[in-house]
């Protein structure tokens, strides 16, 4: 049997009416649709990660494979990036793949915390109530304030996190993707924060004219409009009202 | 003739005592030695830019080879791992050199401004009088400001710059290079910022226990101690008091 052959299973979070909106998975639904692998993928709960027992961890996204467990979207993507060396690189080898590197960290450390002081009360309102309750308690630990008063500071913050993607800005002017002229794994995460701001809230990142949503925009038309097939947050309330 | 052959001639900002302060000059020297290129070095004046005449350019790098005139150090980068492709990448592939040049956009928009903010003022005293009246006539307009005022903030505006380095330092925990486990470009282009702080102002950007200022050290090991040979401004005022 190939690794090809292998059934390929991508456990990640759900909420509510089924959506996807992990960005750490996003990051690797995005990496295993660049390899040209299919996979199912199974919801997991914030508050309730028994489906998950099998692999000693707490944390999603897992990707299993056969009886291989892989998890943390970073290893995920080096183990694909060997794994399936064949397939389009996700990394361009070892100076790309140490820049990948970098840019997992500075999206880390300087776009998600930003992105959830602002988003992460909408978040609550996507999943069920026990989750939403353990979300809003290690939330506002971890920031150590209230959710909906970050909420409140948004118009204001996201001046500032517009303000630090501007480097990101300037390189569109040069080049359609973070990565040239084709997307490849720096892109991907990149484009888990955005899409998961576009699944948990209809509260817009970018100015429209920005590059950076007109990158988005060619993101969302990836491997079929794989990510696009999930609703925006903003359509969903639309069609509520 | 082979292009190995040709006589490499650098344009770069020469100041008292021949020091070469410029950080666009030092992309390009690291990026020739990476190489493996021998090359000159010729002096020139902000103030008077008669002997770059011939480029029909103002600004400096410039790279002359033979009768070939290349100018800006990132076209010079694109040009030399073009030219010299057989000799060790400065990018690694396209996935590299796309992600190389947000780097570079990132460190001039946000640690070149930052980093000139704190130094501009001691970079007078190591050039001649005339450089140093058109540096601060340039920079006080570019920045509206008076250059000693922006120095008297330094101590408080290093704080912000070493948080700015944060997704670098983090970096760095994982890999001893940003390209990896050997330097390339894309570290030229971050070193270049510190080399040009070494060379023109005894203040320190870094904490002595920073896994950057580490990383820098290497950096001044690399091609036989190469920058390390340009003595510090520390170095020199020390010795002078």
């Amino acid at each position: 049997m190939t690794v090809s052959d292998q059934h390929l299973q991508l456990y990640e979070l759900g909420g509510l009416n089924d959506i996807r909106y992990s960005q750490f998975s996003w990051r690797t639904r995005m990496a295993l649709a660049h390899k040209g692998l299919k996979f199912d993928t199974i919801p997991v709960r914030v508050s309730d990660k028994a489906v998950i027992a099998f692999s000693n961890q707490t944390k999603v996204p897992i990707l299993k494979i056969g009886d291989h467990v892989i998890f943390d979207s970073w290893t995920i993507a080096e183990y694909l990036e060997d794994t399936y060396a064949y397939r389009p690189s996700l990394f361009g080898g070892p100076i790309g793949h140490a820049l990948t590197r970098f840019i997992n960290t500075m999206v880390d450390r300087q776009l998600v915390p930003k992105a959830a002081m602002m988003l992460m009360r909408d978040v609550l309102d996507i999943v069920d109530e026990d989750d939403a309750a353990h979300m809003r308690t290690s939330m506002e630990k971890a920031f150590r304030k209230n959710l909906e008063e970050m909420a409140a500071q948004r118009d204001n913050d996201v001046i500032e996190f517009r303000r630090m993607l501007d480097p990101i800005r300037a390189t569109f002017r040069g080049q359609p993707y973070l990565c040239g002229t084709e997307p490849a794994y720096a892109d991907y995460i990149l484009f888990s924060v955005f899409q998961w701001a576009r699944l948990v809230s209809p509260f817009e990142l970018l100015k429209a004219d920005d590059l950076i949503a007109a990158w988005r925009e060619r993101m969302l038309d990836l491997f079929g409009g794989m990510a696009r097939q999930q609703q925006a947050r903003a359509a969903v309330l639309e069609k509520a009202s």
